[in-house]
């Protein structure tokens, strides 16, 4: 089964009669294949089948991960524990897909505090492999044909990097245009609301009716100048990634797009991190306090030497951020959009989530970046492109994705 | 009654039974005052006598700002309303300083969804006065000596205006820094948590505390090199702001202590609009959804012209907001603090709220700001310094900002 193409869109079927029926066959997948995925942390398909008659969402089913509070699921934030640890409201995101018609399937699977430690979900395009993390489930849900839509976090690369190895569409808006009331906070400046679809055109859709005032659709737009960024021989890219990079921009070109390279234009050792830095900074001291939930060791030894860490080298990471992101919007700004890999190559085994070096950058510049799957590899697993925007140019960019979206579909 | 005496610190009283006395002293004068200051919309005394036995923050009593949710009172975002529109829990910030051993009192009046229409809260200096807003209540509570300490928010201006009216301590921390999950979201790249107390020393004590891993008591610093911002004439300025701050600035020229003058360094139409430009895009996004609460006229008066404003003109206002944030830092470090006026003048008449236009800036920046009550003009009324410092800097602005507030005390 492959969801990529364009007739699992959602926004392709508007007759409430045919949103319903792929509701039911969604639901029909997911008593066929959960007991392998291990999708969801808990679910209720009897509740699912009493759709909204209308709304934009109506006939939606939304996978939502498990660090984002729902009212009718408890939340437990990955954690493997009995006792309910979150509370039960509806989280920003969730009140308002709930406002507009679609119906919350269940929560799926992230891993403890989004930390990259796997959880029970497989890969749905192979067992063995895993899904990716932290919105492990999220993006199999989506990829299993369970959901339409789910919904993710991205703090590092936990919505680009699952999405591109379960071949599924990926977006992380711009930092700020989604809010995460509700959500666990693990990194303040760098946590995002991330969306999970079949298409760039549904991740919008989606994204832009939770935004408001109302749904967009996003027309497919062809690129007249992309950036391919060559990225330093430090950045480990298996499975032929920089080969097809190369054939891309080639194919392009003789479609008379332009296609510009360049290096990486930031020093590559805060390329890879100046993310955690930040990060860890910032969730040694919102996860380690007392009276708080318990960490998992492998967390706390992560965290641990960031909790004393002086006030000064955070501060200096934050400017080099500042500095960074005013270098980056001139650049981005004359292309519609910067091409890489969104991973550094197809999933690896379930023993762990993958790697997020070609993504915690752009975390934390607030730029959107979206995936698409693009490639298989020998083995036929899922290989995506990902595409980086300027600061609030998110509809732009998802234009262009559906633009490459399609032009897979064609290809194939 | 003034509160701006280290003898109203919290830091400065360590023993259980004198922290015990200090609540009774509090709640003594909520009894005698509040019908006139109107700092709360709803609090309980009697729970309030439930202290804590232990941790850093026990025998503290708090006052919530209305916007932030609690689990022990309901959230109704400063909305005249009987229904309960927020959710019960306690928020991030108020679930740490509930770990941490400190009692809410209440929840203080906020203007509706903080826009600046005002509440019922009077200024305890003159009871025809506005206390400044949003965090009206929050701001009056901690002047009329009710709590030790106020959680409030800034997304404009509405922590440091109202402190400088009331005449305490205000302070923003970095954008980021601490977490605004629970707190009804207005503008997602601008809503910063808030805090009132009797001291620079004091916020940070709270602040710290909130940040973990163990509150820190913040020395006082005298200040190297200081840099005095010359407003242009389209700012308004009143009750001699522009003779004092240069009257300051002499005086501590005498002390050997360098203090640069320099002109905004920015357009001011920027500096007045834009983070208006950006709340107002974000907030017709998240306050105009059907389904949620009626907002005020006003208010939807003021966002309706954005809710169909393009992306691209969003877009283009984060990316200035990129640009000056990087020209920010390199002028901000060579300084201990910038200094500036708080507010336009002395609070003015209960029918509105004030002007934000010394802070809003600032907040869209991200960079940590403070309130210091400095001045009185010729009725009394109190007019505060207001301390701006780099990015990540917020320990050491409260050192600097901490010298302030002793010298000023030491002056009286």
């Amino acid at each position: 089964m492959d969801a990529q193409t364009t007739e699992f869109d959602f926004c392709a079927t508007v007759s409430p009669a045919d949103r319903a029926a792929r509701a039911d066959r969604q639901l029909a997948a997911l008593a066929a294949r959960e007991a392998a995925v291990h999708a969801f942390v808990r679910h209720d398909a009897a509740a699912a089948r009493q759709h909204a008659a209308d709304g934009p969402l109506a006939g939606a089913l939304i996978g939502v991960k498990d660090i984002i509070a729902t009212e009718a699921f408890p939340t437990r934030y990955g954690i493997d524990t009995t006792e309910e640890v979150g509370v039960r409201h509806d989280a920003w995101c969730v009140a308002r897909v709930r406002q507009l018609g679609a119906t919350i399937l269940g929560k799926t699977v992230c891993t403890a505090f989004a930390y990259p430690k796997p959880g029970p979900t497989t890969n749905p395009h192979d067992a063995r492999r895993t899904p990716g993390g932290s919105s492990s489930g999220s993006a199999a849900a989506v990829a299993a044909g369970f959901v339409s839509f789910a919904l993710g976090t991205q703090t590092a690369g936990s919505t680009i990097r699952p999405a591109s190895y379960c071949g599924v569409v990926g977006f992380k808006p711009t930092f700020g245009l989604l809010p995460t009331e509700g959500i666990q906070p693990i990194a303040t400046t760098l946590d995002h609301v991330g969306v999970f679809a079949n298409s760039p055109r549904d991740a919008w859709y989606l994204t832009s009716a939770m935004m408001g005032p109302r749904p967009q659709i996003a027309a497919p737009r062809r690129p007249r100048r992309l950036l391919q960024l060559r990225l330093p021989a430090e950045l480990p890219q298996h499975d032929a990634y920089p080969q097809r990079m190369d054939a891309l921009a080639a194919a392009l070109r003789d479609e008379d797009i332009t296609v510009d390279e360049c290096d990486l234009p930031f020093p590559v050792a805060d390329f890879r991190t100046l993310q955690q830095e930040l990060c860890y900074w910032e969730a040694a001291r919102i996860l380690m306090v007392p009276g708080t939930v318990r960490l998992a060791p492998e967390l706390l030894a992560l965290l641990g030497p960031y909790r004393d860490r002086d006030e000064a080298a955070y501060a200096a990471t934050r400017r080099r951020r500042e500095t960074y992101q005013a270098q980056f919007d001139p650049l981005a700004c004359q292309y519609d959009a910067i091409l890489m890999p969104s991973a550094t190559g197809a999933a690896p085994p379930v023993a762990n989530t993958g790697d997020a070096v070609m993504n915690r950058f752009w975390t934390a510049l607030h730029v959107p970046t979206l995936n698409v799957p693009f490639w298989r590899n020998d083995e036929g697993l899922p290989l995506g492109l990902q595409l980086i925007g300027p600061l609030g140019a998110d509809r732009a960019l998802v234009e262009v994705a559906q633009w490459f979206h399609l032009r897979h579909d064609r290809a194939r």
